[in-house]
């Protein structure tokens, strides 16, 4: 990355997982990628998602926990001279390993984080362990970053 | 995948991948999964995309040429009950092989889609395969896609 590009504070990077509304969860499986949009809530360090049993994403996982997960915002700039346009963005790689947890405490952390994230309004108040462990077709994936680097496109 | 949300008709399929402004490359190497944000063209089965030599993404994908290629498009939409919201999306996931490709012809064709997508104003008319080779630092990522599937939000 050239240097000019690259997010040094860590607490950008963080706000852009944040803030950010859709990541994309890449896997491997056998030497393909695999990558889904997903829907995640960014908490000290970690990444949590939830997921239904079963499915290509749970089962990729099961078999290689590796993940890198990337979030980016942006827009096409079009300029004044010709053949000219330049691509707004902030973006965030990370990588870590990814666990799938059915412990209605940490469902119960989870979906918390991810409820107040995407419906900040309940605060994800009315969730107790008791309601998750009624979610019998759901589980937390949690992904423990390793590394990230911030990129954006230069001012 | 839950057959309501599955998208069937290609030409809808291609419609998303030909109005994605980014879109997201998935690599692996050596078992970990890497993924980067990229502007691209698709046309006739095929996604252009240009990057500088060097780089991560060259070197993976020169070892490994299997990649998965997402884009989406989609909002978080609360609602009245509480602690209630929707995702409302669209997404593509295309597998297939990638290759480097650095002839001018090639090259040409590539660039042109790339800037008649972002700068339509020019249709990429002022490049030539002469211009082109002098772009000693590029080069061209063509990936023959093999495989893809779409995907809505159920309405």
């Amino acid at each position: 990355m050239r240097a000019e590009k690259e997010i040094r504070e860590r607490r950008e990077i963080e706000r852009i997982l944040e803030e950010a509304e859709v990541g994309r969860l890449g896997m491997c499986i056998d030497g393909r990628p695999y990558v889904v949009p997903v829907n995640f809530a960014y908490h000290e360090g970690k990444i949590f998602l939830h997921s239904a049993k079963g499915g290509r994403k749970l089962e990729a996982l099961a078999r290689n926990p590796r993940v890198c997960f990337e979030v980016d915002e942006g827009e096409v700039v079009p300029k004044e001279k010709p053949c000219d346009y330049t691509v707004r963005y902030r973006s965030v790689i990370a990588s870590g390993e990814a666990e799938i947890r059915s412990e209605p405490k940490k469902m119960l952390e989870a979906l918390r984080l991810i409820v107040e994230k995407y419906a900040p309004k309940e605060r994800g108040t009315q969730l107790t362990e008791e309601t998750v462990s009624g979610y019998k077709n759901l589980v937390v994936v949690e992904i423990r970053i390793e590394e990230m680097t911030g990129k954006r496109s230069p001012v």
